[in-house]
């Protein structure tokens, strides 16, 4: 089997502690920013992508995955870190939950993903237009919860303005999303191109998240774009370990099935980085292998031993860890209690190293 | 051929003096909201979705069709009616016109639809993941836009209003699709059912155009829910009218196939009325005929004409002036000047009986 190496890392670094404080926050922002008396026939594919519900509409298994929930968590960990007031962080927080969600919705629509978090995916259970719709749904119920920022206390011209972020964060996240799409028939992509990419799909939310909680708390411009920085490079490091954990992670911790990253075909950053550095024999392989319809077992394997040769999982590892390092340093300049120092460095250490 | 009737029909109102004066303000509103540097990869499905550019990106045929402007022409007529200044109504009537096409981009998707406007939808050019994250890309286009309304001067309160009444309009139009897509599996739908679901699908926007329009000129309550008001039964009266057009409209006028709805077995209104409606062998017939998975010709003829012994084109034009009617009235107790009632008048007639 292609994954085999996966069982033989060391076990990663666990969820830093604030994910366990601000989970029923979370939950209580979450709860109040979805249900909709509007939603009748929407809202039980909803409560199912979020985890709540199974596909009945049965109350979930306790044990069931909601997911790590990063993207409130690390808007209310900035609020708090900068002392702000963390009940009027709850309704920004779900928004940004329920924006991510929006978009995982659709990415696996997309994707034609059948599973995610080991349960079916919307679309699976219930057609591709009606996850499209699910999908619009929870973007407005996000938008919507942002909205309600204002009657959790925030001032007029706070909620609007991160209101403004995190649209215009969303937006080039769906521009990240389409570019993404643009790689799959592409074999020259640059790792320029890829991180350019990310910084899109996957860092301008992380980014936004980060600055919405900064700027719920402190009215310095300096600090929220100090932020704004340790985000994005936080949602790099976080994006490209996402990628290595696609080829070599362990497919019973991440909930994805861990060949499929390459199976897929899909230019994740082993393959983007295979495809710009390989020569002779490998490059001529991968570029047959990456242009047929489907790959088997084989196939696999021969690209994840050429990967392997080129040295992409060390390559993958040292920006990973350089990203971490430039995410740490943005935060540098600002004065933080040290309880926050020290989860900063948790944080980073976790989304640099996790194996899951 | 099924759609023979509709070249006996007399030629229907013409497009209303206002839709021609808001044109240049409406293209105006949307220039500024639509070019954003970040959307590098989408700009170009946008502009050809709305009808700028050529599916090469050349400049559209000055004579390409760019839809009716309805919903943006409807906002800005309701501010100029109630004595608003219109140059604040630029962006929130923008951002209207936006989410509207943000829905039609999905509704190509769902619906498979291959032609809009006479030209090949977005999907069918660029694929249905790129159109997905193209339509996802229009919904914060437009939040943008109405969000944007401060920056024209309209108070920052009055700007978080419009957004949520816009937002929470446009949750009511998704919720809305999704029971249009839970009809298709239905042979029991009643016109109340119908009536709920079109409320939602085309009556929540148009009556949330009107509303920001009248919220943006005026702070009287009244007048802004009768605004809102003489929407919903616009909405309806417009959308019987287009399920109307749909069966016995001429193709060649509306920019759609013109026996398309029954042969797609959509559950527009002439076919909710006449599964309603239908006993013995007619609605043995319907129930045969919708549960196939293809139709043919003479299936969609066989369907025209049980719609025909039904009276369903009569039933749906009263419905229709009914509609019209209670708009109107909605806005009786309004003061309006002379011009802007006038005008109401023309565009209920336009609306309830138009050909295109």
């Amino acid at each position: 089997m292609a994954s085999q190496t996966s069982n033989n890392m060391p076990p990663g670094p666990p969820l830093p502690d604030m994910f366990a404080r601000y989970t029923d926050l979370v939950r209580e922002g979450l709860a109040a920013a979805v249900p909709h008396a509007e939603l009748t026939d929407l809202n039980a594919l909803l409560q199912y992508h979020l985890g709540w519900t199974d596909q009945e509409g049965n109350p979930a298994a306790s044990g069931a995955s909601q997911g790590k929930a990063l993207r409130p968590t690390l808007c209310m960990f900035a609020c708090e870190a900068l002392e702000g007031d963390l009940s009027r962080a709850l309704s920004a927080a779900a928004s940004i939950e329920l924006i991510h969600n929006f978009s995982l919705i659709h990415d696996d629509i997309q994707d034609q993903d059948l599973e995610r978090r080991h349960q079916p995916t919307v679309w699976a259970l219930w057609g591709q237009p009606r996850a499209l719709v699910a999908g619009d749904a929870l973007q407005t119920v996000g938008d919507l919860a942002m909205l309600r920022s204002a009657s959790l206390g925030v001032p007029l011209e706070t909620t609007m303005r991160v209101s403004a972020i995190l649209t215009q964060a969303y937006l080039e996240m769906i521009e990240g999303q389409c570019r993404d799409l643009s790689f799959e028939s592409q074999t020259t992509i640059t790792t320029e191109d890829y991180l350019h990419m990310i910084a899109c799909k996957t860092g301008a939310l992380i980014r936004s998240s980060m600055e919405i909680g900064a700027v719920l708390a402190t009215e310095d411009e300096d600090v929220a774009r100090a932020f704004a920085t340790f985000g994005s490079y936080l949602g790099r490091a976080f994006q490209i370990r996402d990628d290595y954990l696609g080829v070599w992670g362990d497919e019973s911790a991440t909930g994805k099935s861990s060949d499929n990253d390459i199976r897929r075909r899909k230019k994740s950053f082993p393959a983007v980085f295979a495809l710009e550095r390989a020569s002779g024999t490998a490059r001529d392989d991968l570029l047959r292998i990456y242009s047929q319809e489907e790959l088997d077992d084989s196939d696999v394997d021969r690209v994840m031993a050429i990967m392997d040769e080129l040295g992409a999982p060390q390559y993958a590892e040292r920006l990973t860890q350089e990203s971490a390092r430039r995410a740490t340093m943005a935060l540098e300049d600002v004065t933080l209690p040290a309880w926050a120092r020290g989860e900063v460095d948790q944080l980073v250490d976790f989304l640099a190293n996790r194996q899951f």
